[in-house]
C-alpha cells in the first residue's frame, strides 16, 4: 500500500464496534483500514464475552455431571484440569480472532496491529507496534477504544491476589477461596464459575440488589439460586480497607454500619469499566466529553466534523451487541446506506446458572415512570420442557401497556434465558402485543412456550397457570 | 353433580387440543367437562412429546459426558441405568399429567375418565370406564381424540421385538441393535436416543430424504450427523417382509431394486398415524370425513351443528401445539371471545442432536410456487457463543421474498434450534421483513444473533461471513 493511500475511514479499535464498523465500510465498497492495539475481536472477544462462555460452559457441564443421576447417569470421580479449562477458553477466543481476521482479508479492511492516534481530524497515527510512526490519511475517523476495568481505588491488581476479569481469564490455578467484588454482569458471572468448581466464593455488591440493572424479582430469585449454590452473597454492602497479603487478601465487609472482616486467597475486581481515550487524541484535537465519554450526536459524530464515535466510548450499556450496532449504523449513516439509527432498545445477558436475560423496561422503571402497566408471568415449573430437562428454576416476566398491550419489558430467569430473550427483542422492535406473541403458534415442547403464555397471561389466557 | 347438569361444552379427549380446549371454555366461565381415556395429557404428554425430551435430555447429557474431556473435565467410567432412564421419563411424564388435572380443578372442568361417544349432538354418552353409562347434556361439543400410530401391514406389534414410539416408552431394557422404521420426527428422535445409549442403529425412510417435511440441506445435514454418530441412515428404502423370530426380527431393504436383508433385536414402527375416531360417533352420527379425518369448517365446526374438533383428529401436521391453537380457537370462537382464527403458519421441531427446527415454506417450496426468494445462511461455526460451547454443527436458512424482503420460511439445525425458531415464528406472524430482524439489536454472545445474520445475509450485510 503506497503512503499516498487516502482511506474513506480509518477505525481505531478492533472490538465489537471496531470491527465490524470496519467490516460494514468494507461492505460498502470503502477502503478502510483498522488499527487494534492488542488482537482483533477487542476485548469482548479477547478477554470477556467470549472466553467467559467457554469458561461457564466447562462449568456448566461439571455441574450437570455432578447430577448425572438425576438423568439415569451414573459418573465416578468427575473431576476437572482447571489448566485445561482455562486452555480451552484462550483456544476458543483465538480461534474467534482469527475468524475477524479472516473478515477483515475477505473485506479488505486493513488491518494494522498498534496503538494508534488521532493526529487531526483527517490523520492518524501509529504511535506504538510495528507500523509505529505511520501516518494513515483517511476523510473519516470511526474510534472505537471501549473501555477498560474499573480499578478499585489504592488496591493495585497484581495478577496473583488481585485481579479484574482479564487477568483471572489468564489464570492457571483455581483459587480456594475468592471475594467477587461488584455483582454486575462479570461479577455475577464468575462468582457462578468459580462455586462450581469448588472455590469458597463471597459476592459483595454495594448497590441493594445483585445485577442491579436487572428486575427486582429477578434478582431476588437469582440471589437465592446463587446461596443455594453455596455462594455468600453481600447486597448492600462496601468492602473497605483491602489488606493484600503473602497468601490472602483480607477486607471489611460494612453493611448497616456493622463491619464484618473476611479472607480470601483473591480478590476478584468487577466494579464496571472507564472510557480507553488516554493517547487516542493527540493534543490538538479537543472532543466534546459527556461524564468522561466521547460525546455525539445522533450520526455518531463527534463535535468535530470527520471524527465518529461508537460502542463503549461513547458511554452506557457496554454491551457489545449494542456497540456493534452501533458502529454499523454510524458506517451505513457515513457512506449514505440508510441514515444511522440510535439505539433504542437492546437485551442484556447474564450467563450464570439460572441464565438472567431482559430487554425493556424493569417493572420498578415501569412504575416510576407513572406507566399503566400490566404484568404476566410464567414459571417454569409449570412448562413441560423445563421439567423434561430438569431445569425448571426461573420464570417469564413481561410488562406490558395496560391499554395497547405494547410490551415494555421483559425479564427471564431461567435455562436458556439467554437465547428466548431474542423474540421480546424483535417484538419491542416491531412495537408488537402480547396478543400478537400470545396467537403466535410456538413450538411444543420448548422453553418458548413460556415466552408465549407470559405473554398470555397478562390478558388472562394462561392456559398452563 | 346433578345428572340434569347441562354443559356448556363437552370435550372428548384430554391431550393438548382437549384439555386446552375445556380450560380455555373453564377461564370463559362456561361449564365444561372433559372425558379422557386413559390420562390427562394425551398421547403428547403422557407417551409422546414429553416422555420422549425427557430421554432425549438423558442421552444428550450422556453423549456430552463422554465428550468431557473437550471442556477440561474428566470421568471415569461414566454409565447409564436404562430402566432409571425411562422411569424418569414416566416420572416427567407423571408430573406433567397430574399438573393438568391441577388446571382443571383450577379452571373448573368435570374430568371424566373413561371412553367417550357422541350419542347425538348434544348428547354425550360414556361408554368404559368407571362412569360407564354416563349421559352429559351438552350445548356443545369438542372432538379431539387425536391419532394413534400407525401400524405396519402384517406385523404385530407385540411391544417386545416390535414396537411402536409407545411400547418403546414403557420399555425398561435398551435394546443391543433395533431398526426404526420410518425418518419423521419420531423415528430421528428415537434413533439418535438408541445410539448414543450403544444401540446399533438402522434407521430407514421410503421417500428420498430424512425429516421428509423439512429442508433438503437441512436433511442431508442431519443424514451427514446421523452417520457420523454411527446410525445407518436408509433414505429411498422400503422394508420389506418383516421375519420376527424369537430373539430377532429380520427385514428386507429394498432401495433402487437391490434388497439387503438385516437383522436386529427389535423393530420401532414409526410410519406416522392414522385418526382416533372409531367408537367416538354413535350410529347416529354422521360427520363428513376428509381422508378419514373430520372435516371442519373455519369456525372448527363439523358438518353437525353443534359439534365442533379441533387437533390431530381434523388431520395435518400432528403438532401438539397446532392442536392446542385450534381448540383454544375453537372455544374462543364458540363462545364469542373473538373470531375462531384457523392455522396459518407455525413451527416444527425435532429434538435429536443436532436439533432441527423449521417454520414456513422450504426453499424447494418457494420455487416449487414460482416465488421470486432469496436464501440467507449463516453457519454456527461462526458464531462465538456456538464455538464456546463446542456446539457449531449447524446452521440458520432464511427464505424471504426478494423484493419486499418478508419472511417465507426459516430453517434451522444446530444447538437450541427448537428455541430459536420462535423468533421466526413471532417473524412470519408479524409479517416482518429480513431487514427488521437484521434491525432488532440481538444479545451477544448467543445463538439467537445467528438468526439474525441469516437475515442480514438475505441482504448482503452479515458481519460475521
Amino acid at each position: 500500500m503506497a503512503e499516498s493511500t487516502e482511506y474513506d475511514l480509518v477505525v481505531i479499535g478492533g472490538g465489537p464496534a471496531g470491527y465490524a464498523g470496519a467490516i460494514r465500510a468494507g461492505q460498502l465498497g470503502k477502503r478502510v483500514a483498522c488499527v487494534e492495539m492488542e488482537r482483533a475481536g477487542g476485548t469482548c472477544l479477547n478477554w470477556g464475552c467470549i472466553p467467559t462462555k467457554a469458561l461457564l460452559k466447562s462449568a456448566e457441564l461439571f455441574q450437570k455431571i455432578k447430577k448425572a443421576d438425576t438423568f439415569g447417569l451414573s459418573v465416578k470421580e468427575a473431576g476437572f484440569d482447571f489448566a485445561k479449562v482455562m486452555e480451552r477458553s484462550r483456544g476458543v477466543a483465538g480461534q474467534m480472532a482469527k475468524g475477524v481476521e479472516f473478515l477483515f482479508r475477505k473485506n479488505k479492511v486493513d488491518y494494522f496491529v498498534g496503538r494508534a492516534q488521532v493526529a487531526v481530524a483527517g490523520m492518524v497515527e501509529i504511535t506504538e507496534g510495528e507500523h509505529k510512526g505511520k501516518f494513515l490519511k483517511t476523510k473519516n475517523i470511526l474510534i472505537a477504544t471501549g473501555c477498560k476495568m474499573r480499578r478499585i481505588p489504592d488496591l493495585a491488581v497484581d495478577g496473583v491476589r488481585v485481579m479484574t476479569s482479564r487477568e483471572a481469564l489468564a489464570a492457571k490455578t483455581l483459587p480456594k477461596s475468592i471475594i467477587v467484588v461488584g455483582a454486575g454482569a462479570i461479577g455475577v458471572e464468575f462468582a457462578y464459575f468459580y462455586n462450581a468448581f469448588g472455590s469458597k466464593v463471597t459476592l459483595v455488591e454495594m448497590l441493594p440488589q445483585i445485577l442491579p440493572v436487572e428486575d427486582e424479582e429477578v434478582a431476588k430469585t437469582l440471589h437465592r439460586a446463587f446461596e443455594k449454590q453455596g455462594i455468600a452473597v453481600h447486597t448492600g454492602t462496601k468492602c473497605e480497607n483491602f489488606r493484600v497479603g503473602k497468601d490472602a487478601v483480607k477486607v471489611n465487609l460494612v453493611k448497616d454500619g456493622k463491619t464484618e472482616e473476611i479472607e480470601a486467597e483473591v480478590v476478584l475486581s468487577a466494579i464496571g469499566v472507564v472510557p480507553n481515550l488516554e493517547s487516542v487524541l493527540s493534543a490538538k484535537v479537543k472532543l466534546e466529553l459527556e461524564r468522561n465519554y466521547v460525546k455525539v450526536d445522533d450520526s455518531y459524530q463527534t463535535s468535530v466534523k470527520g471524527i465518529y464515535a461508537a460502542g463503549d466510548i461513547i458511554g452506557p450499556p457496554w454491551l457489545a451487541h449494542v456497540a456493534t450496532y452501533e458502529a454499523v449504523n454510524a458506517v451505513n449513516g457515513l457512506f449514505g446506506h440508510g441514515p444511522a439509527k440510535r439505539v433504542k432498545s437492546f437485551p442484556g445477558c447474564t450467563y450464570c446458572q439460572p441464565q438472567v436475560a431482559s430487554t425493556g423496561l424493569t417493572e420498578k422503571a415501569a412504575k416510576e415512570k407513572g406507566l399503566d402497566y400490566k404484568v404476566g408471568k410464567f414459571p417454569f415449573t409449570a412448562s413441560g420442557k423445563a421439567v423434561a430437562s430438569a431445569e425448571a428454576e426461573g420464570f417469564v416476566k413481561v410488562i406490558t401497556d395496560a391499554k395497547s398491550g405494547e410490551i415494555y419489558g421483559a425479564h427471564i430467569i431461567g435455562s436458556e434465558a439467554t437465547e428466548l430473550i431474542a423474540e421480546y427483542g424483535l417484538a419491542i422492535h416491531l412495537e408488537a402485543t402480547a396478543e400478537e406473541i400470545h396467537q403466535t403458534i410456538h413450538a411444543h415442547p420448548t422453553l418458548s412456550e413460556a415466552v408465549m403464555e407470559a405473554a398470555a397471561a397478562t390478558l388472562g389466557e394462561a392456559i398452563h397457570i
